[in-house]
């Protein structure tokens, strides 16, 4: 009976110590991560065995922020880690099923650039690859790359859409079967099964070919993140797997039900994009368990980084001059960031919080899904989403690491397996396979079939 | 006594299919090598095996040549095959000794993305990873990124010269011990060991730091093979290991004499900078076996792959009309390339060639000096190039893969080791240790030692 139920998709999403703020702190968490690849080998090893869909990596091109006294206490923010596209061509060479999203921004990237090193990463991995496309919103990484600001929203968008074509089209140069390879001829490539790009666009003029072969996955997975309107639009028409943020269930529906429903006028079908939200996890063998491991890593939140994060969530409200286990003082408002501003401070005020007790509500996972409890509880959250159009499946982000994502598969996996939401074993050869997303073939052979 | 004599350098450079322009075509050549990973890993594990200080990687970011004739019949000129950063970073998870030398250009990259990616490879290969800086000299790659035409000779060299300092000054925005990770005190990384770099160029505005921690090594180690004018000084100022091609002992010499005496006026010993030329070896056990394996690879070069590579490196002569088996005609002089014509016809009318064998003569190792011969004619050889000012060591281009690579580890290398020329293990743990270079202390470091 339950093989028959549809199968949730499962990311192991790592973040070097974990996505916990303070996840480095933990006695448990492997405070080197950043530049330990033993760790990294030992998490892929782990996720794989588990039977995970892939592993995600974030990405920043620098690190974010400046705020010097909180930026030296905490190891999130891109302060200093591996580069996820070598980290995971390096993981790529240790493992055989499970698949590999790294993030790369279109903001500060050629496209060739990035076509090139996914279809690698495709061939180095035997069709494991997916590319997280997301445009890049920090001034720190903007000063990173010869700009004083970041690009505007609109253009952002406007160069990703491009950006996203042009390596499409470049994943298109060559035809699947057009390496001959014939020692006897002497003809290595069959000249017609090469199709030069000659993109002329905006910001992008690329000739090609990609000079890599067609991806063993056709094309690695396109994966995105954004949820702005022309974040939307963009993921409705190119994106496969869309990552995403909500902090309650009829958040999730309703993004949903939005996404799905554009694809339709792109041609797409519903199950031609998967939606995977991500999950905080702290996992108690009871829930009193649970709430005392999700309180001993709250605890290791220094107010210096607190109060940064309060800072940063709020557009710039300075909280440091009052006293921390005192009440939200009155505030004149900000520009920026109206609306996050006021939904926080109406937040403590509705509940009294304290300047402390604001900012481990928010710092923890940071604006992420957080389910505190027992394996039951959490697989009974996750099945509620899953089967109520709230989510494909789930990028899980284990609050401190190795630990933290140990707990998810010892606990919360046999738990789902044995409501038959999740496999026990890889059916596919691809991520893409696993995924349940089609192979896409060369355009020039979709033609040939039709004709 | 043998263990007390200088010992040689070694890189294996690993062309996909082999270095001679048929290779490809061998029996026993891997055809699919561009995308073939275990045809990689068993190339790795092989030099690594046999001592190799490294493998080294050429690239290009876009096929070179647009004559489909002659470059469906070949798998060198980057027609398609894995991107080398990607590769060698697979590659390093399956190490733990070989360095990995990965060409990137100046010409079409950001200085951020080159440091931090090397930075990363140097942390997941345990201080392996060494960077050859190009300046990209092909339109075909300038095609690819938005430009018509690629940079003037002096643009290039300048904007490698910056583009070297800014990847060096990321590199240095961390000290060695600047990550404290005290999980008591909470501190993740000490601030005063934080330098920003603020560098504003001509050529590049980047602030960083890298949001990688410092390398390993130091310093990922800096490899060139520029053997122009500003070539030569940019080595001599900043490299550490320069590659270089060379078809005679004097030539050789020449070279190495005068990149040596430039390093005295950067304040730098000439043991700072390794000479490795190419050398291209066809093993045999006897003379005549060798000469029989050469003559079996060159019989593979189709006359359209050899008539183009004539017409590449005269500059533009078209010898496609002329009888293949007859002598060469005589031409009008062409613009470009004078004196690389003017030598090759010169050499064809001195010695009787026809067009065949003109190609012939050159097509095979790609204007790399060639040995074709006994494992001990081949390691005389290399020990007169060594032991008389010609050489600090080489880079070996095994004709055709992975049996060419297999010749010189099993035939040449005991004879090498008989004469204690080459090392029987490992002395250093990172690729800057068996190479002989001192590891860079951090700027600040070495101040504060001198105060």
């Amino acid at each position: 009976m339950s093989a028959a139920r549809p199968q949730l998709k499962l990311g192991a999403f790592l973040y070097p110590t974990g996505h916990h703020v303070a996840a480095w702190r933990h006695p448990e968490a492997q405070a080197d991560a950043g530049s330990n690849i033993a760790h990294y080998i030992e998490l892929a090893q782990l996720a794989e065995a588990a039977k995970f869909d892939l592993i995600f990596m974030a990405d920043g091109v620098g690190t974010r922020g400046t705020d010097i006294e909180a930026l030296s206490r905490t190891a999130v923010r891109y302060v200093a880690q591996f580069e996820p596209i070598t980290l995971l061509s390096a993981l790529a060479a240790v493992t055989k099923h499970i698949g590999f999203v790294a993030t790369a921004s279109t903001s500060y990237n050629e496209p060739y650039h990035i076509a090139r090193k996914f279809a690698s990463l495709d061939h180095i991995s035997g069709g494991r690859a997916g590319w997280n496309l997301v445009t890049s919103s920090s001034e720190h990484e903007a000063h990173n790359f010869g700009r004083d600001e970041h690009y505007a929203h609109a253009e952002r968008y406007e160069r990703a859409e491009e950006f996203a074509d042009v390596v499409r089209g470049l994943w298109d140069t060559w035809e699947e079967d057009a390496f001959l390879r014939d020692k006897e001829s002497g003809i290595y490539f069959d000249p017609d099964k090469q199709h030069i790009l000659n993109h002329k666009g905006k910001f992008f003029k690329v000739r090609g070919p990609l000079n890599v072969a067609r991806a063993p996955q056709g094309q690695p997975v396109l994966v995105q993140a954004g949820s702005s309107e022309p974040g939307k639009e963009l993921a409705a028409r190119t994106a496969e797997v869309v990552f995403t943020a909500h902090q309650t269930i009829e958040d999730a529906r309703g993004f949903y039900k939005d996404l799905k429903t554009r694809l339709a006028k792109y041609g797409r079908g519903r199950e031609e994009l998967k939606i995977m939200p991500g999950i905080f996890p702290v996992v108690g063998r009871t829930q009193a368990e649970a709430e005392a491991k999700f309180q001993e890593i709250q605890d290791l939140i220094h107010p210096v980084v607190g109060l940064s994060m309060l800072n940063g969530m709020t557009g710039g409200v300075d909280l440091s001059k009052y006293p921390l286990d005192g009440p939200i003082p009155d505030l004149p408002e900000t520009n920026a960031s109206k609306s996050r501003q006021k939904l926080l401070l109406d937040l403590a005020r509705r509940e009294n919080l304290t300047i402390r007790e604001l900012y481990l509500r928010i710092a923890g996972a940071r604006g992420h899904w957080q389910v505190v409890g027992t394996p039951s509880r959490i697989a009974d959250e996750m099945e509620h989403w899953f089967t109520t159009g709230a989510a494909d499946g789930f990028n899980v982000m284990p609050p401190h690491l190795p630990v933290g994502l140990r707990d998810f598969v010892e606990l919360v996996l046999p738990e789902l397996r044995r409501r038959g939401l999740f496999r026990t074993e890889y059916q596919g050869r691809t991520l893409r396979e696993n995924l349940g997303l089609s192979t896409p073939r060369h355009p020039a052979r979709v033609q040939t079939a039709a004709e």
